[in-house]
């Protein structure tokens, strides 16, 4: 039985995964904790999980969950992890952080996105990119591994297969994001106010959204050269779901049947990821951890529309961290994960 | 491995037991109808389900059927089941009817709020109203279980410790009664129209909803006397989840502890209800076979406010159905129904 | 033309008061305040306002106000308004406060319900009620006019026919309501954020909201005895909109009839009040300053079900207080509240 | 006082003509129809209009509708007007169609996308595409007007001063759009139903959405050339509102300072427009006549992400169709559209 704990397990992403991780028949949630609820029961802060799950949250400390857990997850506010973990840390436990401060490979991107000091970069080479369709053999093996963005997740691996293989040009890529409320955060803010999202839809970040560069990176390391995208997210009233609607100029000569192969040939055997064909819906995925993927070419202007739909929390955080730990333990990778969508309605 | 087919299995209540029988250790899906949908694959119908539930539907069969299956649920509009159920059939398979017709005991009863001819009431002596944590010993032997309704489930199970108890006054017994929308079903009619629900709230059924006889003969039970009630339905613009507001007047000289002692004596032990401090919410049963119950009295006007909340679709129906197969079964009752609530977001 | 003013012009009521007045014929807005956002001009906080009012907004000060204007709306929290208004400023403007400070005429049982203290008792016997259609008189010559509340006009609406008419009993009755989520005003605070008001439905406030006691006061003034009334709210994921479903218990003898001669008698000739066939639904009056009711006896329990909606931020708040100006300035009562409601869709 | 008629008046668009006709001072509502609801009253089919429009409805016919009315706005499905609508009938009154029937130049467009036969070509010479802000003057002579389509409205005014002024290059503009439900129409079916909406997000008609053609019909006067464009309108759960995020190409050299002249070159003076500074959201035009547009250039990418805002009933459908009966009969064009966005909540 592998020992879990969790740093911030009270927000959205974190009580995603004490709802996976309970359900988990090869783990068990040894010690969870909270900054702002420490001293408080989970099922007091959460009341869904009275009987599920009613532990007494400590104060976040990561030594202390190396001491009681197998791997520690991190669901915390980016430049938070980069101080707390360390070779020593890492000498005693795997950790697998939901947050952004291991996921650029490059420090110096990541300082100029984000505005922060890295404390940790000496770190980086050793941290794998936990998207686990594309790093998996690296996951098997890692003690540091950074959990995607929810965005990133989805944009990637919509795209993955076209740039892999030189379907599409570089140049030109569009992401238009659209993503749920909870995407912003278990935080009393005005902009997440009920009657301030309900009945509006708005685009927020443009041109300047933090998982630009992340979804960058991964694509060109899949193309082999640099590939820049437009990436916009918007914000949707509803709780969970990201669609992401990508738009890229086909390369001439390739086509329809290329495309399928292409996705064919990176997704076949993928537990996790559901080639439709009919545009995706976000409640078709929501509360599982699958990825749905569509695309459409156009012969009349030369472009493909490729979407992809995943449960932002599952998926897009809690999911694939758990798929993560799952891979670099040695078990199923499914196990846990045989969500089942629970969005007919 | 229990043999398991559902005959209406597209509605919402079907699509929710092939949500919850798919990931049941015990049961298999050997057999699934839906008339409207014959001849397409459950998936082609309900995307969300692809890769978890492809079986191609079969035409509403209830011989063909009780020949593939130990276990027969029938998910279908009131006053059919009373016509394809028989002494034959039951002699072949254990019926679980998801409907109203065989929850009535008194047949005139049932005539007289649903406008139709009852035409096997020869099997209502035969039926157990599958209502848990009430008739466990019953539905253990039973051929025929009359699965309660939504409405009716939340409304008993949060009254049933007072009236049994005789601590409020059987008359006078109101219910304020607010679901989500799909408790009014998958068929396309405009008073289910996203803009004709949303961003409003309306009673309905005034005095007239069906499910009140249902209560009332539960009540009546518990009671040992004749107990009458107001019931009152709101549609609200969500799509899962029962909230009942129960008022009653507490009998001279009853009062807070001997409604903690009622409450805790009916439900101690039992595993999906839970008494709680605060007022139940939806979303903290949402996805869940949960019954969340909480009270308050008021000195001031000497009433008892009681509350319950459900999920309509799970304890309301689906979740209840495989408990009370489970039930007859002589499975681990809460086979399959370790859902965790999925409502912290 | 008439002058006015609003202290707290950028809550939600305050906003709405906005909305209003800027399409008013014979008022307008010289003077709009707000703590939190002095210095900023109206449209920046709310853009929606663009073009329509653009006016810097000052800092709450009600001497300022007062000089600026013939009648300043107070649109501040409770235990505000009663230490800022004094007997001099009654003497150079008409203040309409829409926050509970003059509201109950006994300062004892406001202290005892808000747990604050009253800081201006003296003015009380100055103050008038503002339900238009129960004291037009006494609001046209007042100079302190306290708006009612928003569950409470509802309510009183509903109720008041009935209990004037002496046709049900006076103890006993029920008031179970349902708010959209604006009623909690416009601060960031955790139980309004949009994760945790979607989809889900709860009660609160049970046995202690403080409009309880301005609904006893009205329809007891109105029976000529003392009323006690159950009032339970509900938080509803809609963004405007209240219904009250009223329950009380029918007088011997009192029947279809004079239930109907009741309210017509009352409301007959009334602007904002439509007696209804249906019951009604808070989409149809929302946006507008009408008030629906519509009612059902049930001869099984012997009660009668009166149901009233409205929307909480026009009747229920800035509708309601441009009403009480017009009456109080001898305008048109309906002059600026041709609200059509904005809901079919 | 001017004499309209609607056919098709209980849909979403014509009811929402009934909401703003009812409050506009120079036109008076003499005749309405529906086909579905002929011998009701309009607020039987809507009670939101009870006390405001209770008209009997007829039967569709415009013959009489001609005979009764100066103006005669069809609000129908598409396909149907082009069979209706006669030379003879334009020498009696004037037509606004609200349909698609006479937006497009050229017939053959029309039938390959919308696939049904154009019965009334001889008069597409006549018809004037009434998009306001661009064929003002046009609208102000003619006798048959084709109002735009919700998207085309939203997208054309959003990139229309970005193509006229040459700023960017004319192939590869994307327009990925979002937009409420009540766009789906009034008819009960069951992708409009409440459950299969609500918390979802996805995309539709990719690639053949018929607002396409109209879109490039109108860009490409503008430009001078032809215009190509990706439209891919997405489905919100909310009721009312659009939102278009558009990307295009600078052309080398173009700069902030271009965009930002030749929005207001193209927009000053315009009482319907509204240049905003950061991204539009739906809510703050909701109710309103207003579209809200910003703009913003990326260095990184070459590219420009202009968005634009609307009210898909009023300036997408209602709003636009009353501006231009105001045209085009000389009165003030704003007259009846005053209306405040109703959404700061």
């Amino acid at each position: 039985m592998i020992k879990a704990a969790i740093l911030g397990a009270t927000g959205y992403a974190g009580s995603e995964l004490v709802r996976i991780l309970s359900a988990h028949k090869e783990a068990e949630l040894v010690w969870l904790a909270s900054h702002s609820h420490a001293g408080e029961s989970f099922s007091t802060v959460h009341p869904a999980f009275r009987g599920i799950c009613d532990q007494v949250l400590e104060d976040d400390d990561i030594v202390k969950a190396a001491e009681a857990a197998d791997v520690v997850f991190l669901a915390l506010p980016h430049g938070i992890a980069s101080g707390l973990v360390s070779a020593d840390i890492l000498s005693r436990t795997v950790i697998i952080d939901l947050g952004a401060d291991f996921r650029l490979h490059d420090a110096d991107v990541y300082e100029s996105w984000y505005k922060v000091t890295h404390n940790s970069k000496e770190l980086l080479p050793r941290a794998v990119y936990g998207l686990c369709e594309l790093h998996r053999s690296e996951v098997a093996s890692a003690r540091l591994i950074a959990n995607p963005g929810c965005y990133t997740t989805c944009s990637i691996l919509t795209l993955y297969p076209l740039v892999r293989a030189g379907l599409v040009e570089e140049c030109g890529i569009i992401i238009d994001a659209k993503s749920g409320t909870s995407g912003a955060g278990r935080s009393a803010k005005m902009g997440s106010m009920y009657c301030e999202v309900n009945e509006s839809v708005k685009a927020y970040s443009i041109t300047s959204h933090r998982h630009t560069p992340e979804i960058e990176q991964e694509l060109s390391l899949a193309a082999g050269e640099t590939v820049r995208v437009q990436f916009t997210p918007h914000l949707i009233p509803m709780d969970r779901g990201i669609l992401v609607t990508c738009y890229a100029r086909m390369r001439p000569g390739a086509g329809q049947e290329d495309v399928s192969r292409a996705y064919h040939e990176a997704y076949d055997g993928e537990r996790f990821i559901r080639l439709c064909d009919a545009p995706p819906e976000t409640r078709h995925v929501a509360g599982s951890n699958y990825v749905d993927i569509s695309w459409k070419l156009d012969g009349r202007t030369g472009n493909i529309i490729a979407m992809g739909a995943l449960d932002n929390l599952v998926k897009g955080a809690a999911g694939q961290a758990v798929q993560n730990m799952n891979i670099a333990f040695g078990l199923d990778e499914a196990e846990g994960l045989g969500l089942v969508p629970g969005a007919v309605v």
